[in-house]
């Protein structure tokens, strides 16, 4: 039987960004199939054009060697190679049914660990191998969640089938969606997400999740031509005035009455030299919106301020997304049946059926749109842990007694709807 | 006889400013006529679509009225109506022989002229009647000049053929195009063009100018879409922010080692209150270098820059020529015999071939360069006065001994040509 | 007995805008001083200094010598000359009491009315006689309604006091603080203030209305240096450098977590001609947000990015502050009580506590507010009527027949309260 | 006797970048105390507060120990240690007299050299060691002449003083103004400035150079305040908004007519994160004129606009002069002087007294205006060589026979003055 607690602390110690989830996902491979899952990864699981702000081969290559020098199964590894990190675990019941989806996200930060003595991580001797890099954001345990709970489910003593989403890259955005253009959960009825944490204490569970916005993180390129600034100024096509330009115009796009916006340009960056006309600068922006239309006409015209401010100064651009989720819509009916067996699990004391979720973001908000889309419900659960500090921080941690709960009320919703 | 100073005084009294001169314009055809010259007016004298910088119909219109209310003859200023008030006078010698042009401009200034005692014009009875326009730079010193030469050449004792330019609207560089255009200097095999003043001492004489720069102005319209700025921002389409961005970015136009410029955005005109989104704004821009592929590539610039600050907010936009020059390379030889004729004339006692010319920017510049681009020759002469304030300056005057003597002079240049 | 139509119909031929009511306000102070009324007026009924947007005093002289010609009682016009159009109508009941106030604004807006036949005004007989000025915001009837009710109670059979204040220049959001500043509603217990139309039709009526919005409205100036472009740029101080960037900063400060934001700059203008750089520009900014505080920020950075645009640029700066409001927090149990009233006049058949009113912003916000401060209520009604074209609109008219109920309901309010 | 080839190679196969110049630095001290030379160095030779542009601690140390694990004398380069690479050797003559002064730059560049066959220390097996830095400026040519001058005036048969200064740092415009602020030059009668190369063929030698240009680099910092981009975006001070201003109005300061100008912001970075409101910008900025004064000023303008640019958002900002240098007012009758001495060496044969250089700014220019300043006189020379590629180029290259020529060049010019 899996030993949850160690099984977190093993990912604790192991995280890795974004793509980059070779060992962790590898080691999901490993246990499912043990399990009887039949599993679907690599390749198989992504649709890899639609994977967003993949990082360089680099940094691919070097996440994928440290993955081999700490024990990731070579044969199963190299099948992600390149970034293809996605898990699918299916389990098909002893007859026909639904089929039940849930999700767990399993990249970890680019944070530094604290070393601090009142550190849980640290004190007990599972802070994070890798330096710079932490799982701030509990996907340790939500990873750990889902093994848990392939592990309840093995027996396959159910009417349906069961699928279970082990997704790369959540932060950021950039995970889901390849999942999603691959056709995963195409044939899905029922899809529950969760997130541990995220405001609610220890003993409290949300059936539903809302305030999720919308977002686009796109990544512009300006192409210029450097030229000797004293010698011919002239010459130059200066990248930094179309990427200055463009930043002051993408913060100038007006408030909407049809819903509330976000804009940020987080990055910029350009030129090598003092005396250098800059020849290329790079630009990050963020759009976000209560409404998904609005948050497509702020990609639209972000996308269109760039374009122009690059042509004014007969730059050449190009812009990626790297980044997108929506609004989650959950249906209250889900909501309703996860707290329904919440109440049957020790340890949950307050049920709240759907309040707002202070993350911002979430592009599980793909998976649980496609399945409405084809006629399934959905919803997205806030677990209660209490935290020593917010997510994101180097001194984040969760209280690992909410593992076990949330593995049984992940199998108790399965049960519910396979019956 | 002309009486030089009475004509003077009365073309002073009656300043109209560029394409307004229907007054001055329908006396200089009178007195031509009256001379024996054949006249060419009205719309045979420049081509409409070469005008630059006309003013509104209305301006225009009242302009017309208020010269038939001034006595102006209605048969004569009938044909100039709407703009068209250059006067060419040709007259034809005894015997064959080449073609002599001379250039007088005949407009003036949005200046109002000063009431000071001590100001000559005020003092002798012969301010301006018309409140906020003043003769500021001497042109109704040429135009009077361009009179008693037609005086002089009226007995047709010469070979070859005259051609005096009477031409409008030389502030901001707007009028002499489109005499070029319609054909009138093609036949010429010489031409002299000149100014009273700029910077010149009364007895001194340039027989060639040069430092005039290249200078392209515009005039851009922005059309955008105006919006309750509370209610529904984003239905806006906002032609300040593009006007704005613009006017930033045609001031960041790099330096060029190819040849020193100039750039200014003069006025930027936009919104109407403070609760809507400005739907229009207009802009007028001026680039200028020495050098005239320099200047067409600023023109170049200034409008890439323009159309595309206007595509990033969804703008439509024009941009009009209402201005332009080029520089001008005055042939030396006609500078040299310019200097020998002028030292036959009294008063002159300092000759100086060529020198910087300080006022900046001369349509003379397109007379010039077609003459020569058709194989004839020509130059800008300085011819020196002393003045009580600069040019433009609402206590502007000239000495007006030098209306005789710059008439004489012609008349030797002509007559030099012509034999 | 005032004929309400008729006197309507006066008002709409005779549009005055804002701070120019001197015709409408001198009537308004025969028509109180005939039913008995104690009126203040001029310096006495506002705080000069506390004006805002105050046209300059050229406008301010014509309008006044209009209205003179118009028929305006000399002596009383007199004491308004230079903008202090304000009447407060005051009336003492028979015994002591509390003292109830009634808000009328009487100002017009630059809007030039429609001489369509299926214009009501056009068909019968009372469209503007003003060309470019027109009722177009109801503001005639409100003022017809103010007499109408001091015509009611002009008995003085109540225990307490009636405040009737007549407001200049509401549009712009400017008249009312000074009303404030000079103390005119220090003594007030209770305090309505209404609008008709606004979206609300027919019959029906709002008992109070929310969502208007905090707003401040600048005039900045930006003073810098002239100089010539092209013989010595580098001697001028370039005023529109200084507020292009103004502009582009002020558009881009951010969006507020703590409560929804509109930033605007509706007018820029600067510069004189192509070849001068632009010595002076001014430009219009709005600031708005629910919150009052949010608005306070707005305003501060606003102020702050002016300033340094400018000091950038080495410009001096002013900025006057010529218009504001607050939003409106109205008593529930003053709207309840007026609507009470309204079930008793017939005409009225819907009726609605709260709702959210179109308009914006209004400065009637300062006067409830200070009745509020010191321990008073008040509210602001919706009274309905259908109009043909949106407020503001060339075609904007309003119902007649809802001056005499509104007239009625005013009355009921005030014997309500001073019984 | 010193093999000057040899000394050049081992030069060329150590390059070492402003201020890290260590290794040279070091043996430059070995050979100048072999001839007995009096030398100065370390903190001795420079004003540490006046280095411009000195890198980081981290990156000092870092080359600090790679020379000495090249072989650095360690009791030598610890004097060095933080940066003061400077080394000043002094001899004086026999017999009383002036002091010469003669300049050698020592740095190498940020340049990956070629690998190709066909580049000359390549193929000629002393390409640079350390990877990503060349010598690609013709300064290793510089310190062997330097060095071969020391040799050949080691005798002391000279009446008078010889300075021969070794400089870090000339890459930038960085290093010289230390030297002059330690009041090196105080004492100097003449001083000689040369460059190889720079346009000049073999055989050919200008004995003064103009056209250099004033030049100031700034490194600007701005600091603001980080938040979540869409939870609190009101809380951040935006690093971003306040450099992308500050970029577009340092591009639209305005042309000069008293001096032609270059202006470049050749660098802009900031920001971290697509979601994060960015905390910290870093901009650097170039500004140049044939004018000290012009240039000064256009210094001055750059600051108040970074710092507007900065207080328009609430940030803090520091600027850092990081290189500059000024024009170079060469002695006519010093370049006279080197061109009689180059006529009596072998291998020139076309002689040129002032001619433009094309390399944009010099410190020697701090240097000689020093000495000049005191009474002095000085010039700078460019002394002929082919060049396979531009200056800076992966595959730049001198002709070694320029280094004994040079030698004797500055030897007859030393040995002239001091006689």
């Amino acid at each position: 039987m899996l030993d949850l607690v160690t099984l977190r602390r093993d990912f604790h110690m192991h995280p890795e960004v974004g793509f980059t989830e070779f060992r962790t996902a590898t080691k999901v491979v490993e246990i499912l199939t043990s399990l009887g899952f039949e599993v679907i990864y690599g390749q198989d699981a992504m649709d890899g054009d639609s994977r967003r702000g993949l990082p360089s081969e680099a940094v691919l290559e070097k996440a994928y060697e440290r993955a081999l020098r700490d024990g990731a199964n070579p044969a199963i590894v190299e099948k992600m190679r390149g970034g293809y990190t996605a898990v699918i675990g299916v389990k098909k019941g002893k007859s026909a049914g639904p089929t039940v989806a849930f999700r767990f996200d399993m990249d970890a930060l680019p944070v530094l660990e604290s070393k601090d003595g009142d550190h849980f991580p640290q004190a007990n001797g599972f802070r994070s191998h890798y330096e710079g890099n932490m799982h701030a954001c509990a996907h340790d345990g939500h990873t750990t969640i889902g093994l848990g709970l392939a592990e309840k489910l093995a027996d396959g003593d159910f009417s349906g089938t069961i699928k279970l989403i082990f997704q790369p890259a959540e932060e950021g955005v950039r995970g889901a969606y390849s999942i999603v253009q691959k056709g995963i959960v195409d044939d899905v009825d029922y899809i529950f997400c969760h997130h541990l944490g995220v405001g609610v204490p220890l003993g409290e569970i949300h059936g539903g999740s809302h305030g999720f916005l919308a977002t686009t993180k796109m990544l512009a390129h300006f192409h210029g031509v450097s030229s000797h600034a004293g010698a011919s100024p002239e010459q130059g096509k200066n990248a930094l005035l179309g990427a200055a330009t463009a930043l002051l115009n993408i913060h100038a796009i007006p408030r909407f009455s049809t819903g509330s916006t976000r804009i940020n340009v987080g990055v910029l960056e350009g030129g090598t030299a003092a005396n250098i006309i800059p020849a290329y600068a790079k630009m990050v922006v963020e759009t976000r919106s209560v409404s998904e239309e609005v948050n497509a006409e702020l990609e639209q015209r972000v996308r269109n301020i760039i374009a122009h401010s690059a042509a004014m100064h007969e730059l050449e651009h190009e812009i990626e997304v790297v980044g997108g989720a929506i609004p989650i819509n959950y249906d209250v009916d889900m909501a309703e049946l996860a707290l329904e067996e919440a109440k049957q699990v020790e340890g949950f004391h307050s049920f709240v059926n759907g309040a707002y979720n202070a993350m911002g973001s979430e592009d599980a908000s793909f998976l649980i749109k496609r399945v409405q889309d084809r006629g399934g419900k959905g919803t997205y659960m806030s677990i209660g842990t209490d935290i020593p500090a917010p997510h994101h921080h180097q001194k984040f941690d969760i209280q690992e007694e909410i593992l076990p709960r949330s593995v049984e009320l992940l199998n108790r919703i399965a049960r519910r709807l396979l019956t």
